[in-house]
């Protein structure tokens, strides 16, 4: 694939202006408990008490704001049964325009809740991909809606991207940054930011091993699907998009892989020493760290929890 | 009881400073979707951020930095097998003294470990209150340690009190601030540094109703010891103390009771909305606000979150 036209800098400092009324700048918090097992020194931004409890609200209000006033008086559409379907019902929510959501019948009741919360229009489908896609193609033909992707589009990438731009401008002496990999819309975002920003940090992506398309992909030069992944870090299960793999293989020093036990033990060490709420997809960044002490040790490193959206009743501890 | 020489403004200013470098001055947080729930402005001083996870490293690193010379050399002791216990660890430890922990046989193993990782030196004894007692009078009399109570005790108050003082300096509107009570060290450290503050303050105390001897004793007037206290908000299950009760029952507004059903909603809430980690006796005070609704209604109020060491467990959902 041709190099795409990649958002600048200054791009990304526009995103930021644009999206910065309707999100949350997060706090970065450090543990210096944490530090200590680590070996290195950790700064975390915290994207878990970000709108929507999730990093997603800064694409999805990129991209909505984005659009122009005859696009927008149409409304916008996606498939997600996650913290996108959530973020963009906000966004349209905010700029006053329709929002209408394709999900699976199967959909849990509280993802469904939050999406009406925000005014958005649900329309069930069967749960699978073949039905959620002819469901909002269906959809996007009768209401001209915009389509809005959850992570392969550059607008909602850029707008992922305003997340490491704060990240570097709190802590411009990181060395090292890591993010979570599922779709690669927070992982491109932050890529793309750090290489802009300054050539000499490193950009690690973490992924779970039982989902690790990204790392496949990354090794083999070409995409490679998921197939069945099987992993507690359910945020994470979906395949790289195409132009978030085109940012990632120019910009991404490595993947790193964490088990779920490794994950479930740097998720409890979140919770125990930082007192704070995180989801499963959250922790493999430290749970990667830690399987990868060597590469740290002795670093500046910032990591990225993207979200907080867990179900209480279901903590793996 | 003739009123005791209660700590000044001044006083628990410069308790402010001999701790400062010892504590985190915490964050203050806020939700818009609790607000909304309990129709007031709500501001949450953060104390499960505190060092050791709880206030109590306050009062602990008052009383240590406060003692002499020479008492210091002796060390410090206590018996308790909560958190106060790691706090007067931590300060010894920061002092350069030792500390002698009387802690019953039947402690968790994480409150015994906590203990050891300040270096605190722990003394074993039957799990009732007479053993605790008589272990403690023999390890004071055989060290010549200075024995610190974990509430009963100015020195301790007036550092809980610098929790208030942080609270009202930044947000110096506050009209309501409510506090849970078990003890009574920090609600009468609050009630104490508020009513200096600015008599106009409302202060409350929050209450398990399984262990509602504060509240009893506040409307008797006279303190009504806790026998078999049954409450899931394990920081809460003491009695108050003599010099606390002479501080609530004149600075304080009311006691307010919630139910342990109430207050597992009101922890949920905190999870949920706000993505952080408190144990149960940080949640009664919310609890306590919804129950009593009209109350509270438009105004400012400020709630502090007194820790946040829960096993995780063990979540009451």
């Amino acid at each position: 694939m041709q190099k795409p036209q990649f958002p600048s800098l200054n791009d990304i400092r526009h995103a930021r202006v644009r999206i910065k009324s309707f999100i949350h700048r997060t706090p970065i918090l450090t543990s210096s408990a944490i530090n200590e097992i680590a070996g290195c020194e950790i700064y975390f931004k915290c994207e878990n008490f970000q709108k929507v409890g999730a990093f997603k609200a800064r694409g999805a209000a990129n991209a909505v704001m984005k659009l122009s006033d005859e696009d927008k008086a149409k409304g916008v559409a996606t498939h997600s049964s996650g913290n996108h379907a959530a973020a963009l019902a906000r966004a349209a929510q905010i700029a006053g325009i329709p929002a209408y959501i394709v999900m699976p019948s199967s959909a849990p009741k509280i993802k469904k809740k939050a999406v009406k919360g925000y005014g958005g229009e649900i329309i069930e489908c069967e749960p699978n991909l073949q039905a959620r896609e002819t469901t909002l193609e269906k959809v996007v033909k009768e209401t001209g809606a915009t389509f809005i992707p959850p992570y392969d589009f550059m607008d909602v990438i850029e707008g992922q991207a305003t997340c490491a731009l704060e990240f570097l401008e709190d802590e411009p002496d990181l060395e090292i940054i890591l993010a979570p990999v599922g779709g690669g819309g927070l992982l491109g975002g932050t890529a793309l930011l750090s290489h802009e920003w300054d050539e000499d940090i490193e950009v690690y992506g973490a992924e779970p091993s039982g989902a690790d398309d990204a790392y496949r992909s990354f090794k083999a030069g070409k995409i490679i699907p998921q197939t069945k992944p099987n992993t507690i870090a359910d945020g994470l299960l979906t395949s790289l998009g195409v132009l978030n793999f085109e940012i990632i293989r120019r910009y991404v020093k490595d993947i790193l892989l964490a088990t779920d036990s490794q994950t479930i033990d740097a998720m409890r060490l979140i919770y125990e020493r930082m007192k704070i709420v995180i989801e499963p997809s959250c922790a493999v960044p430290l749970a990667a760290l830690l399987a990868n002490k060597a590469l740290f040790k002795g670093k500046k490193v910032g990591i990225i929890l993207s979200g907080g959206n867990v179900d209480l009743g279901k903590l793996p501890f």
